[in-house]
C-alpha cells in the first residue's frame, strides 16, 4: 500500500453546503498553527466572538463556536438547556426538525410535535394551538432555515408566540445565518446554532451558537450535570469567556477558527444587510432562469429561502446522471433530495462565496446543457 | 468596529499539543474545499480509513476520525459502549485518566477508581486487585500517554490483565499514537481514541478512532439509544463504511480530513516504526540535555514518554516569567503543568514534526538563555 498525497479538484459548490468557500478563507485556513492558549490567538478568539454576536445581531455575552459541526452545535443547544423533567415543543417540516426531536428523545425530555408538511414554513397557528393545549411546556423548538426542503420559517413571530406562553426558543439557524434576516436580540431566540459551512463560507467543522442570558441561568441553575462534557457550556464559557484566566476544557481548532475569524471579517466588510441583500438579488436572478428552464420550485414563493432552491427534478430526468454530468463535465455540485424529497428534487444552494452572479450564470447553462443531454 | 485579517505569528509549537505542523499538511488543509459526497472526497476517505488503520496496526473495520477534538473522540468510544447498567474500571494517575471518570459518570454507569500515583505509570498489580474483588466490571479504561504528565503505561499488560477477567479496554491514545509502540490489534484494545495534533503533527480539530469487533458488537447489540445523536457511532459508520450507499450524517470537516490523510501519507512514507524511532532518539538528545541545565524529569526513566518531557521548574526560577520570554524571544511555546503540576513543571513536547533536531537544540539554547536572565 502506497497512498499518495490527495489533491481534490476544483469544484464550484452550490449544493446544500459546504458551499464554495473564498480563496481568501482557504489563504487564513493554512496559516502556521499557534498554540490554543497563545496570547495572539486568545485575543483573536474575542474577534471571532464580537464578529459573531455582530452576525447574529446580538449581545449575548455566551456567543462562541462550538469546535464540530452543526449537528454538534444542534446537540449543544439542548443537552445544555433540558434536563429528563423538560417539556418541548419542537416544530417539525424537514430533516432538521426531525433530527432535533431525536436530540429531545435522546436527553428523555418529552417532546410534542407541531407537523408541517414538508416544503412548507412552519404554521405559527399550529404552535399556538400547541402550546396553548400544553402550559406544561417550557420550550420551543425550530429551524428557521429548513435546509432538507429550502423553506424559511417566520422565526420573529414563532419566538413572539413562544414567549407569550413563557417558553425559552431554540433555533437552527444552520442555513439562515447571514442568508436571511436573523435578529437574535430583537426577536427574543434564546438559543441559536449555526454552521461555518453554508452562507459564512467557511469550511465545515464550526458551529457558531449564541445563549441568550435567560437561557444562560438555566444552563447555570441546572442540577443534573449536561450528559455530555465535550459540549457542557459552562465549562467551554470558562475558555470562551475572556475574563481573567482562560482554562483549558479542550485544545481549540486552531486553524479552522483563523478561516472563521477570515470569513466573518468578510462578512464584516461587506455588511450583514448588504450580505441578505446579496443572497436576495442573486436568487432572483437563478429562479428566474430556472422557470425559463421550465424548472419548478418546491416551496410557495413568500417562503423561499433565496440561499438554497429545491425544484422538482422534470418528469423523465435521470437524477444522478444529471448530477454526475454537472460534476464532471462542468466541476459544478449541486445537491441531491433529501428526505420525502430523495430523488424527486435538486437543491441548488446559493450560500455566501456562492451568491455570485458567475456562479449563477454557471449554474443555469449547465443545467441547460444536461437537461438536453 | 473594525477587524483585520489575522496573521498569527510563526511559533515553533514543543508544548503539550498542538504540535508543529509541517508545512505539507498545512498546504494540504487549504486546498479547494470539495462536498463531503463527491466521490473524489469519498475516495480519500478511503485512504484515511486506511492509514489509520496502519498507524494503529489494527484491521479494524471501524476505524475513523471523529469530527471533533480528542475529548469528544473520548466520549464517543464511553457513550458508544456503555449504559447505566455498566461497571468500568477506570485507571487515574493524571488529568485524562480524571476526565474518563467524568464521561462515565455522566452516563450514568458505576465507576471503580484505580488511583496510581500522578507523574508515574498505572500499575499493573493494582488493576488486577482491583478487578478481582469487582468481577461485575465489563471494562477497563486508562490512558496510554498520560499528557498531564509525561507518563507512558503498559498498556499491553494492562489489557492482557483486562483480558484475564473478561472486561473491554478502553485507551486513550492522544498523545501515544505515531510517538510510541501501539498495537490496537497484537494488544487487544477494543475502543481507542487519539488526536490528530500530537504526533501525527496534523491541525486539531479531529479525533480518529477504532474499535474491535467485539466493541462493534457492544455498539450493535444496545438497545438504549446512544446518548449523544452526533457522537452515535451506528450512524456515523454508515457514513464511513463505504460500503454501498454512504447516508449523510453531518457534513465532514473537509478540510481538516485532507491534513488528516497528508499527516498520515507523510507517517506512511516515513514508517511507523521509524517514526516511533526518531521520537525515542530526540528524547534522548533532549533529556541530556535538559539534564546538563540541571532540570530533573517528573516521571522516572523508564515510565517517560519519549514525546512529552515533565521537568520540574527549579527553585527560584519563576514559571510565567521564563515562558513568555520563550514566547517573546524564541517564538518557542513550552506548555505549562497541569492538574496536581500546575505551577510545579513544564511540559516539552517532541510530538511528529517536533520531534528533530533542529527543535531540541532551540530548545535547549533558548531554555539556557531563558533561565540565566
Amino acid at each position: 500500500m502506497t497512498i499518495q498525497s490527495f489533491i481534490p479538484p476544483q469544484r464550484t459548490l452550490m449544493g446544500p453546503g459546504p458551499s464554495d468557500v473564498s480563496p481568501r478563507v482557504l489563504s487564513a485556513l493554512g496559516r502556521p498553527t499557534v498554540g490554543h492558549l497563545d496570547p495572539s490567538f486568545v485575543g483573536m478568539m474575542d474577534e471571532v466572538k464580537s464578529l459573531l454576536q455582530y452576525a447574529f445581531k446580538t449581545n449575548n455575552t455566551y456567543t462562541m463556536a462550538v469546535s464540530a459541526p452543526g449537528s454538534a452545535g444542534m446537540e449543544a443547544c439542548f443537552v445544555n438547556l433540558l434536563t429528563p423533567e423538560d417539556t418541548v415543543v419542537v416544530c417539525r417540516n424537514g430533516v432538521f426538525g426531525a433530527r432535533m426531536i431525536e436530540n429531545v428523545q435522546r436527553i428523555g425530555a418529552k417532546v410534542i410535535i407541531v407537523d408541517c408538511p414538508w416544503g412548507r414554513a412552519v404554521d405559527p397557528q399550529a404552535l399556538e394551538d400547541t402550546l396553548k393545549q400544553n402550559p406544561q411546556a417550557g420550550f420551543v423548538a425550530f429551524v428557521h432555515a429548513e435546509t432538507s426542503t429550502g423553506a424559511l420559517s417566520d422565526a420573529k413571530t414563532l419566538c413572539s408566540i413562544a414567549k407569550k406562553y413563557d417558553c425559552l426558543t431554540i433555533v437552527d439557524a444552520v442555513t439562515s445565518l447571514a442568508g436571511v434576516e436573523l435578529r437574535v436580540d430583537d426577536w427574543g431566540i434564546d438559543a441559536i446554532y449555526s454552521g461555518s459551512q453554508k452562507c459564512l463560507s467557511c469550511v465545515p467543522g464550526l458551529s457558531p451558537v449564541s445563549f441568550s442570558d435567560k437561557a444562560a441561568e438555566v444552563i447555570k441553575n441546572r442540577k443534573l450535570p449536561v450528559q455530555s462534557w465535550f459540549l457542557d457550556q459552562s465549562l467551554v464559557m470558562e475558555y470562551w469567556s475572556g475574563q481573567g484566566k482562560r482554562s483549558y476544557h479542550h485544545t481549540a481548532p486552531v486553524n479552522s477558527l483563523y478561516a472563521l475569524h477570515e470569513s466573518l471579517v468578510m462578512l464584516q466588510n461587506e455588511g450583514l444587510e448588504q450580505s441578505w441583500a446579496r443572497h436576495k438579488a442573486q436568487h432572483d436572478k437563478l429562479s428566474k432562469g430556472l422557470r425559463d428552464l421550465g424548472l419548478d420550485y418546491i416551496v410557495p414563493e413568500q417562503e423561499r429561502l433565496p440561499q438554497l432552491n429545491s425544484v422538482y427534478i422534470p418528469k423523465g430526468i435521470d437524477d444522478v446522471k444529471v448530477r454526475q454530468y454537472l460534476l464532471n463535465e462542468y466541476n459544478l455540485e449541486i445537491g441531491a433530495g433529501l428526505g420525502q424529497f430523495a430523488g424527486e428534487a435538486w437543491r441548488i444552494g446559493l450560500m455566501g462565496y456562492a451568491a455570485r452572479s458567475e456562479n449563477v450564470a454557471l449554474c443555469l447553462a449547465a443545467l441547460k446543457d444536461a437537461l438536453t443531454q
